[in-house]
């Protein structure tokens, strides 16, 4: 397995030198978010992550979890590493200090995330579960309700979840058939089946906070009838158990020691959480966080995967150099001197430190969206924050499982074998591209909802930027025919938006056409704004050599993966024709 | 799991219609391979492999391989299959009559095996490592080994092996440290440790026949100095047990019943076959077919993630059709109605039929090189193979990957759960790309060695194949605009060509950069020419709707595939300076 080393040279890089987030911290009055607290939260939560979590990263894989009569059981280690991380006050870093949190600014919360996430995707999925149902609490709760159950999360003594798939439902919720009945004392009995209910039932919390979405017995048809409901596994006041059990765990390609529960409610004593019928919209004030918080997962597994390939590639002689012999004192060349090597692990840093930028500068914009007190920063920051969100998530995972594909690749047979760890990222990335809203369904809210449904007001709010950015940078000494390629790029963006928007009046059906590749074409010019920010950021770099390093991976970027816009961009022109004129029944075999 | 059914009507569509296997068996005499017997095989291979092997597919994943002690023990039911099949007279479709097989062309052994490795991976590797064995002594065993080992092979009562890597080497063979010291009867004495051995050590049969890289004592360094030896498990004459023995079985991301072995040879006693020194050249006489049979493992679970994607995304109901609800009467439509699943869906039906198409028409070159009477034809056959072979190991593993992933992505959470069958598919297909020569080497050697080695004349071969068909269809009605661009992209290509072999003659570092995209983007073109053949062929067809679904999804293909070109010809136009200007070092983080 390779041995995760917090990439803390490069973090520092985009915080001190890119974006700026001591500037950015007292421009919103986060006085508490110092330059020595942001040092700790790396240099602490590196060591967290690097020597307890990291350690149980590959055990968890093997071992999973094990369900035993309604009893699960995490993995060896991972209870005890939960404790450790409540103790170490890791769990309430960025949540509200009125209920026990640390208070500091989101963005530091995720700049903690990755690294767990890159330390194990698995155990980060405990807390980062309850950090979800901590926001929906906090942002739909009554005064009540946040005093019975926020101080508990925040405290780490309480887990939470979110309920919301059945087994013929994920995507169209509208479909669920959990149903909450009204008590006469103002609870309601909830009652239904959910799945693929992560961290639904574990051995790391004394009580499990279940916020679940069920119908009331006159709520209209479709997704204006849902209303969310906290569910606790224990009664917050008697401790007796409540009526909800797990009945199975799923088996799974990955994340094995993330437990993913069937959940059975049973006329379980529920609490109306926000508005009745209201439920979904209550779910997606949180999307963004979590939505981003599932591409992030693309970066971490990326990240560990890149730190075994690196490793690999300096210590695994295989072949001479075509130029000549590199190390002619071994056997053979590192296998890091051959180009095809390289161009994968190229393609690796690329997309992670790339990926890392997008992640961090969507995180300023969280924080801008929580702590302005000026409406219209924070307005401008939400609506990049809905553009983004669904892009951070989509193109992340898609190219982080692409990374960990690299990363096997590298390692040649031996990636394909369990003990070098390799195939487990692989394995675990797998699932971000589908959980928190497929990839489709975020192209579709990118496209339809977000661009299209803002005539594309939203999309403008980002091309202003980078148009901006190519202005200002248009005559750089290095990079300028780079700034020229975005600044085409950028318009061109724009251009296509209009063409798929005029044929989408006609057919509603070419936004779902054009949805997948018009995100990814939009991930590809979002990462070449975010290289050329890093590769002149870098100039100022005391480090030559990473300085070096960045000029040379952006120009990598520009060369080697940015055309890859021009295969999207055909797609979408492509139109919807060539995908619906088969039959369904001619798409079948015989 | 999806259940697979044998795709026999469009199996029946490129023999009948686009190969005319029929006409090409009797101007090589193969008069064996009547159409009855053609029928035959594709009637009760389908019922073999649907009936007995796709069964034991989910569970031979789940039960994988037992190691206790030196002893393996296979899946419950793997040797019954094994012994059906042997029974049935499958194992010796294709082999030489002279040892009991059928003498059938290796096509129609190639149509027999899609069926096996669709329905079943990891069982196909048992007598695909077997057939491999036998290719092996059959082109370079004396007529004594022929005699005591082709029999018995052909007949199934033994299996065979391959063993080549070792722990520190696997696509540097010259590394190998195994040594071969000659005895005073003629015998060799085999010292080493070998890995990866597929089929190293099972229950599926009375004797294992090892085939051994390893070096004599006198050997000149390097791959020059590589002698290849038979080293039976149990001895042929005595029915001693030799001195191999299997050390330990790998635990790996997929085919899990398939035996991966650590063989140690400690002092086993071998047998010479071919020339001393030679052992290599002796690998690559069989490196064709067995490439190509890796090359259709991407086809394989291609095909079997196809089957199951299509009728799940019949059966799902999720959301309604943005034009209008397509299935009123139920709660919501069919996800098929959905573009972005169609994409999904095309995408996998059109790599897996254009590279079953590729895989056929690859076969019958096979059979031409074998059987023609005319030297000349056989050449030319060869000479085509030596380009085609790398592009379908490589291209057929890598977009089968994508296939089986797409595939997932239908089932949404479904597919990441391993009772549906569809995560094991993707695990199944990920070590295509990487054993039989990584994709990366295949690439080295289509560009370097094939391409340029050739001074372009391998791929004259196939261009000019190409332009001749562009010329013959430049009129045709429906198709004429795709034809033109197929005919552009043909000249295209050679350019390409052109201009990477002279940037390769002052820096061979322009090979290794280039190839991987050379290979894929030469692979997107050859499945344009192979996707045209088939909208053309089908036009003739008696059923309209399969007619109709073929030019659909050309059309697809080539608005939605076939653009892929251009961001892989513009990664080749990259050249190789933004992958080498990095130091190693500056790629690590700290």
């Amino acid at each position: 397995m390779p041995e995760y080393k917090a990439p803390l040279r490069d973090m520092r890089f985009l915080i001190d030198n890119v974006f700026d987030f001591h500037g950015h911290y007292a421009a919103l009055g986060a006085t508490d978010a110092s330059p020595d607290m942001v040092n700790a939260i790396l240099e602490e939560g590196a060591k967290f992550c690097e020597n307890v979590l990291s350690p149980l990263n590959r055990s968890g894989d093997e071992e999973g979890c094990h369900f035993d009569n309604g009893v699960v059981t995490t993995p060896r280690g991972f209870k005890e590493a939960f404790a450790q991380y409540v103790e170490g006050g890791w769990h309430g870093v960025a949540a509200d200090p009125a209920y026990g949190g640390q208070g500091l600014p989101q963005s530091l919360g995720l700049v903690l995330s990755e690294m767990i996430g890159s330390s194990n995707t698995s155990w980060g999925m405990y807390p980062g579960l309850t950090h979800g149902a901590m926001s929906a609490i906090h942002a739909h709760g009554t005064a009540e309700q946040k005093d019975i159950f926020l101080g508990k999360l925040t405290a780490g003594e309480w887990t939470g979840t979110m309920c919301l798939t059945e087994a013929h439902c994920g995507t169209d919720l509208g479909l669920i058939k959990t149903r909450a009945v009204p008590q006469a004392d103002g609870s309601y009995a909830v009652t239904g089946s959910k799945i693929f209910i992560s961290a639904g039932e574990h051995d790391m919390s004394a009580n499990i906070i279940h916020l679940v979405l069920a119908k009331l017995p006159d709520a209209p048809a479709g997704t204006k009838g849902i209303s969310l409901f906290i569910v606790p596994k224990f009664h917050a006041d008697s401790g007796e158990r409540n009526a909800v059990n797990c009945g199975a765990i799923e088996h799974k390609m990955g994340i094995k020691a993330s437990a993913t529960c069937v959940l059975n409610f049973d006329g379980a004593k529920g609490f109306l959480i926000g508005e009745a019928n209201k439920g979904l919209n209550c779910m997606f004030t949180m999307m963004n966080h979590a939505r981003l918080g599932t591409g992030m997962q693309g970066l971490c597994n990326g990240e560990a995967s890149f730190q075994g390939a690196i490793k690999y590639a300096n210590d695994r002689l295989q072949m001479r150099s075509l130029t000549g012999a590199k190390a002619p004192d071994k056997a053979a060349d590192p296998i890091i001197v051959h180009p095809d090597v390289r161009r994968m692990l190229l393609t690796m840093k690329a997309f992670n430190e790339g990926n890392r930028a997008l992640t961090y500068f969507t995180a300023q914009l969280l924080d801008t969206a929580h702590l302005s007190s000026d409406a219209g920063q924070r307005q401008e920051a939400e609506d990049l924050l809905a553009f983004l969100t669904p892009i951070c998530k989509a193109f992340m995972t898609d190219t982080g499982l692409e990374v960990t594909n690299h990363g096997m690749q590298v390692f040649g047979g031996h990636g394909y074998i369990r003990e070098w760890g390799m195939e487990q990222l692989a394995r675990d990335a797998r699932i971000a591209p589908i959980y928190e809203g497929t990839n489709g369904i975020q192209a579709l809210d990118l496209l339809g909802r977000k661009v299209l449904g803002s005539q594309g007001k939203l999309l403008r709010g980002f091309t202003k930027i980078v148009h901006k950015f190519c202005a200002a940078n248009a005559e750089h000494a290095q990079l300028k025919s780079y700034v020229a390629q975005l600044n085409q790029l950028n318009q061109q963006w724009g251009e296509l938006t209009s063409q798929v928007g005029m044929a989408a009046m006609k057919n509603p059906d070419e936004v779902g056409a054009a949805a997948v590749d018009y995100l990814m074409y939009s991930g590809y010019i979002i990462l070449a704004y975010l290289w050329l920010r890093m590769a002149i950021a870098a100039q100022g770099h005391g480090d030559a050599e990473f300085a070096k390093a960045k000029l040379a991976t952006c120009e990598f970027y520009f060369k080697r993966l940015l055309p890859r816009t021009a295969t999207h961009r055909a797609a979408v022109e492509a139109g919807s024709e060539c995908l619906m004129s088969l039959s369904a029944a001619a798409f079948m075999l015989e």
